[in-house]
């Protein structure tokens, strides 16, 4: 049997593994403030890695950047009851603006209390809809395309690193359109965005479809998702997509003049991802080795680590690693030049290849001095770890090839992680259910997977009633997706002809 | 006389003309949030451009990136005095976590208070401290160099957009070190970092060096800054650099086994510039028509402005400027690719160019139906905007003389606001004053720039009372330039004998 660098496997215990995957690739850890965490750096590596690339993505397709205050007064949320349903449980509450020593302890100054509380915002569709209200007076001012990243908070009262924090990092793309098809298009043109990213870019095969009506951004006319599968063959919502109609401009009074001369409310759109993002690349790339990062978005993708025994020797084989992380550095992959870096921190050389196995950089190269000798490097590809006699496969590699072959290495792993994780989903999704029946069956082993089913969409209390069942089962609707066949025969739910297919799962 | 494209100018009303600047170039505007502003696209994406190359910067003398809680618990300040003290009237407290209605209005919920209050960060040495306690346990863990990008709030009274908001956006770095040298190594080499960056990209002339000891941030043992001239003769604080000793490190227990055993306090460093230097640069390199953006932090250096007339021709003019576009994202100027626009927003082409002659992009390209037959395009530099004549100097250029030279041009328009600059500010600071009664004359005028005196580094009370006599004339202590000439004679203020040399000015 292998003896993996983690103590915990998948399989043994799913949680436990997800945390220990966390620490020991030093992605983040507990701040000491509730429900808040610190991201370390290949933690936020990763998350400056996911930006550029979306950044690059939002901006191809028209949008701007933009800043919008942290702070929302009280009454912006009082415009839009059914928003501030959907939030009101969970704001962090700013009620004074000063401190002051009593009893010799910090309290809030009594003498400095806001005349109006500021919620610390959760999303910001109400301050921006403030904003577009100002900015749109005419069809000419229209479509307004914007987008910001930012932290926001929501006071969730049962955290998890990653997947369900306090406060998290995000990006939230606003838009105010003329027409309800623009507007539809937008929110379609971003679910793709973030579609194609998650495929491209985190190698995460997803889902992409319209979430049923329940599952509803709180304001939304139309919400549409993507929906990656974990490892444990659990659902995590990866990314949204809102068509909310004129929800927030009759809130926010975003109107402006028809070519015709009339005065019209925009149509409005939102959409996001968040650090949540992260959270799903560990629970679909990672192993009983720690995380493996997609090249793509791993802050190094190459890292040398020189075999250093504080000898006179030590110093050729530094000079030998320097010339190769710079011959590196000269070259292109994924579109990018690559990331190479040379450890040279002080530490024993297996310490640091097992840390930067756990971390998941993508090639590990170790430089000994039989390999400056004979012009060589040990290489090992973090997408095949282990011989089949289950020895680490570190491969003695001429310098030159390496060199030759770097790009093209990370290349494949980039598809090799991508295609595994598609296989894995593939295999994980249930389609041939037409009983209610069957579905419990199908749910009552470990690893479920998915379960794609015909329903006939019942709405308001039937829909309720559905989705009371399901979580009886601790399933949850995701979405009705873009792809799937059409529907056929009858609604498992309801017996009632079917309308379309939804996918059903347990999830983050 | 000329007509210039803002309705107020420096001369008449330096104020007025800042705010009207940040109005006409669509760089920001108020929120309705108190204190806080939005950070519009033009102004956002200078922010970005600043982001990029600061980053790089930062990254490339070894730090790396982390996120840390926007929220600290009331304890963590409580544990260091000094640094409460600087802060405590200017926090913003979160006490509830959850809203309710009550009639008919949202409340924070009384049940949902929170047991200890949480602080907004007005700044993150404590929270960071805490991590790094957790984080150096031996020397072989040192020094610990990270930074984050982050959002700030201080709830000031008084604000101003970029110079003095609630909110605002900045970059803090943090290091923890074995050695008091190593630590003041890192103090000075960031020191270093922002005073290039000011003057390589944002072509901001600034003297570097100590603030004198009533000018330090709370709890540093030292604190350096950059110092700026604005063209009213204000100075602006544009970044510090601050040598913290054991400060935090006692206050949130970072220690370290040293070499031989023994239990050390580490020393600790913080550094940071903000948004703050967004207003720096509109107050430096503005003129009577708006901003003028250095092109290393234009969000587009050349702006293409195709004069289109609704009708058939409109499409050869559009042609031509997409296949100009190509041809100047293929050109690189100052170390990057170059970044060039074709504007195609419905509105009239000489309301377009007066838009980006406020905004400040660097080069303006006009391209209309006699350009395209003769092959050539329209060019205004935006920092020689006006021939000797008064009218506004367009160059009809041959389109291949233009493609050929315009990497070079903005080359020069960089190296030109930074020597405008640098001239205005040489020229304007006064050195040989000898006595008090001189210093009060020189600064009787209306832009009387700056004075670097004779000083002898009184300290507590006794420079109390000087900085009460600067306080009468308005006046405050910059800092003591690093590059001085020695000092000479008798302090101006106490009469005893000179030690340095340090600068007096009006600030923001």
């Amino acid at each position: 049997m292998i003896k993996r660098a983690l103590n915990v496997t998948r399989e043994a215990d799913f949680a436990a593994w997800y945390q220990t995957v966390i620490t020991e690739a030093d992605m983040a850890e507990e701040s000491g403030v509730r429900g808040c965490m610190v991201i370390r750096p290949w933690g936020y590596g990763i998350w400056e890695r996911i930006q550029r690339l979306l950044d690059d993505r939002i901006k191809a397709t028209g949008h701007e950047n933009c800043y919008f205050p942290l702070f929302i007064p009280l009454s912006y949320f009082e415009k839009e009851a059914e928003h501030v349903d959907g939030f009101a449980k969970e704001m962090a509450v700013v009620t004074h603006h000063r401190l002051v020593q009593k009893d010799g302890k910090l309290v809030p100054d009594p003498e400095a209390k806001l005349e109006e509380p500021l919620v610390v915002r959760p999303t910001s569709e109400t301050v921006i809809g403030a904003a577009f209200s100002r900015w749109v007076q005419s069809w000419r001012d229209l479509p307004v395309l914007i987008n910001q990243w930012a932290n926001v908070v929501r006071w969730e009262m049962r955290t998890r690193m990653f997947l369900r924090t306090a406060e998290f990092l995000w990006q939230e793309g606003h838009t105010a359109h003329a027409t309800v098809e623009e507007a539809r298009e937008e929110t379609m043109k971003m679910l793709e965005v973030y579609r194609s990213f998650a495929e491209d870019c985190l190698a995460m095969p997803v889902v992409a479809g319209e979430k049923p009506e329940n599952e509803r951004f709180p304001g939304a006319v139309a919400t549409y998702s993507i929906e990656a599968m974990m490892q444990d063959g659990k659902a995590l919502q990866a990314g949204t997509s809102h068509f909310l109609g004129t929800t927030f401009s009759s809130a926010q009074n975003i109107k402006f003049q028809n070519a015709e001369g009339q005065q019209e409310l925009a149509q409005t759109t939102s959409w996001g991802v968040s650090t949540r993002m992260i959270g799903g690349l560990i629970m679909v790339h990672g192993d009983d080795d720690g995380l493996r990062v997609p090249p793509r978005v791993a802050p190094w993708q190459i890292v040398i680590v020189p075999m250093l025994r504080d000898v006179p020797e030590d110093q050729a084989i530094t000079d030998y690693c320097k010339a190769l992380q710079a011959d590196l550095a000269k070259l292109s992959a994924l579109g990018e030049p690559v990331r190479a870096l040379l450890d040279l921190k002080p530490a024993k050389a297996a310490t640091k290849r097992w840390g930067w196995v756990k971390k998941g950089a993508p090639i590990i190269v170790e430089v000994g001095g039989r390999d400056v000798a004979g012009g060589n490097v040990s290489v090992v590809r973090r997408d095949r770890l282990y011989r089949e006699d289950g020895k680490l496969d570190s491969a003695v590699i001429a310098r030159t090839d390496f060199v030759n072959d770097a790009a093209q290495m990370l290349e494949s792993i980039q598809t090799t992680l991508h295609e595994q994780a598609r296989e894995r989903m593939d295999a994980n999704i249930t389609r041939g259910i037409t009983e209610f029946a069957e579905l419990e069956q199908a749910f009552e082993g470990e690893k479920p997977g998915w379960a794609e089913v015909n329903w006939a969409k019942p709405t308001g209390a039937d829909l309720d009633q559905v989705v009371q069942r399901l979580k009886a089962l601790k399933l949850t609707f995701r979405n009705v997706p873009s792809d799937a066949s059409p529907a056929q025969g009858a609604c498992i739910f309801t017996g009632a002809p079917a309308v379309e297919r939804i996918l059903v799962a347990r999830a983050y």
